[in-house]
């Protein structure tokens, strides 16, 4: 009789389940005539396949046995150090090498983040809707999630202030604030910068954490929009900021990173020494050298290009084939519209399979990306894999989903 | 104000101390006249650089934009087929690829068994001593160790089942035994053909899961030796075996590898997805290919000899230079020999900046190694990254350290 493995489980794995994108994206790909605006993976063809390469022979040519060998934990110093510059440069915030920490990317750092902070219970705030994989990451620890309601201009942070209010007169302390500022995922929306002062002064008044994950500023496209980090505003170390290389180089490399306050930097450390021991040391030397040729910056300016000539598609299509009552994100970056489909009894879940099997078209139901699992009526739309025809192809039939459901 | 972190903490987290050895190397590190057999890394003037160049090449060649971009979170099915197959050959099991879970680096293997099983209070069995890093994790769960001493044979299973038979009067059943049959870290010692049918019965008449940790295998020093996995003794899917290509190829990949019964994969990818999405696309691929150009199996008989002449030559010098009172492990294969010095009041750990200061040669303390915390009269000695004649020397100083403290 072979173990009843079900029984050994902890009660966190055992309740753990599959996740929904990823059981929609297995159904899709298997059905070639659907097209899909549901995943959220970067369009292949911009991947930088020639400098990869050369970058990859001269890591071995000039680092040798260094990149393939044991490293520190938090991450190779010859890229903690160029890192810190680059992050000064283009975020404007100064931070030292030894305050961060690289980790295979954004994933992990929401991971390390989550077991050192989250014990069954305790209360983590978010946007809502807000990124997938970090509300199941943070309800993993036995999180309970707060979501606090967004707007063109990114988290009601006046309804934020109403939530801490209240849950300082139940003498609750919530473990930290977790926001996406710019091109949210799935919202599609940036914080105003009125809006990330009025957050860092909360998380000020209330002695909060903030940890800001930024994926997508990297790639803006609208050269007036306010990027700056909450990282940058706040002057009083309570900013944790992450990002990772998935978006603006490769997401195969697992490249991403925390920049924490000092003091927890080293704690994050002993952290994830158990998690993997390190990062990858030769895909961390693949993004110094990425760095050293300021790789990042110029293929940015090539995925700005990319990525807004598909939003734009998505957006006039949308203008085009969604009725008026359809609330939608203008998102500035990224690679997500949201919308809110106004009309009762509209449920997006419910017509998922409708949309694939009738109208030939796949989203990415609104409900799950909403900590508190509301949101039926809304659905994510992704433009970053399919090309500016095929997404106006792709809007037109939930267009039409939406009218006649 | 900054927010006081430290209220914020887990209480894991809170409690989490540096590994030991980490930062002995760091002390080391500054100090060249100081022979180190205390790490455990692989010398890397035998990393095959120019075949992993040319794999690299290829690899961008072949599978361009895929080995860039995300992946399954059980690990890219063109490596997880050849693997399966791979395991087949070298160690006599056969596995679906569907049960194989490609993970970063053995560690992240640890990591992601403890998080699946491992509740507050939880019996984990391991040997004694054991590997740190996986006391270490299995701890930060809230597991309760309970060690089994080893001798030249491995772990002591009639002592195993002498606990086991306790720990049922008291109606406690451990979540798993964690082994490592072959040249284990830090003990150097290899369980025998009976001990390991001893161990699978065991587990049987308990009903117990086994996680079977096997770095060390692929390259054993003397063809004779019996290095059948459990995986491969056991009949009724009790075995969780995992290994690592950190020994076999280069640590800097971070790739690893979990084959388990098919319930438990679905289960432990589920878990994974949490933690870091999937390994790195690009680092699957560069191991797909040398499977495919059988690198491994090739590397491994080079590494045979050059560890080989490394394990001999510390040997040797043990032989010449330690007293006899001193027991040690007369390895097969992996990095290590680790050695009890039977004199009372000598006390290894305390002992170890005298080593380093005086007598110029490092050590790594065995206490750590044990569960119960004993074995102060213990340490583990390296002879992975030392050439022959400084390995010799270094034991040379152990020798009169022993003789003379």
């Amino acid at each position: 009789m072979s173990p009843r493995f079900t029984d050994l489980l902890t009660p966190a794995a055992k309740s753990i389940k599959a996740s929904e994108i990823r059981e929609l994206l297995r159904i899709i790909r298997a059905k070639k005539d659907v097209i899909s605006l549901a995943g959220g993976i970067p369009d292949p063809r911009y991947f930088p396949l020639d400098e990869l390469e050369d970058i990859m022979r001269v890591v071995i040519k000039n680092y040798g046995a260094y990149s393939l060998q044991y490293s520190e934990t938090k991450g190779v110093i010859e890229l903690r150090e160029p890192l810190a510059k680059y992050l000064y440069e283009t975020k404007g915030f100064r931070v030292d090498a030894e305050e961060i920490i690289i980790t295979s990317g954004s994933q992990q750092g929401l991971d390390l983040i989550g077991r050192t902070f989250i014990s069954p219970g305790d209360i983590v705030i978010t946007e809502s809707p807000s990124y997938l994989a970090a509300l199941g990451v943070f309800r993993f620890y036995g999180a309970k999630l707060i979501g606090i309601p967004i707007d063109e201009n990114g988290m009601k942070v006046e309804l934020l202030e109403e939530q801490l209010r209240k849950l300082r007169s139940e003498g609750v302390k919530p473990k930290f604030i977790y926001v996406i500022p710019v091109a949210q995922n799935p919202g599609g929306t940036t914080m105003s910068r009125d809006r990330k002062r009025y957050l860092v002064e909360l998380a000020s008044q209330y002695d909060l954490l903030l940890v800001e994950d930024d994926p997508y500023s990297y790639f803006v496209f609208d050269p007036t929009v306010d990027t700056t980090p909450l990282r940058t505003i706040d002057k009083e170390g309570r900013v944790i900021y992450m990002s990772t290389v998935s978006k603006i180089l490769a997401p195969g490399l697992r490249i991403g990173w925390i920049a924490s306050p000092p003091e927890l930097a080293r704690r994050l450390e002993l952290v994830k020494q158990y998690m993997d021991l390190h990062s990858p040391t030769l895909n961390q030397y693949i993004l110094l050298e990425a760095l050293k040729r300021e790789l990042l910056k110029k293929h940015a300016t090539r995925l700005v290009e990319v990525y807004r000539e598909k939003r734009d598609a998505m957006i006039s299509a949308i203008e085009e084939y969604f009725p008026d009552y359809v609330w939608y994100s203008r998102p500035v970056g990224g690679f997500f519209v949201f919308a809110y489909i106004n009309k009762p009894g509209f449920n997006a879940t419910k017509l998922m399979h409708t949309a694939i099997e009738k109208y030939k078209v796949a989203y990415v139901p609104g409900q799950s990306f909403h900590p508190d699992g509301r949101g039926e009526n809304s659905m994510r739309l992704s433009f970053s894999y399919p090309p500016p025809e095929t997404i106006r192809e792709g809007i037109k039939r939930i267009g039409r989903l939406i009218k006649e459901n």
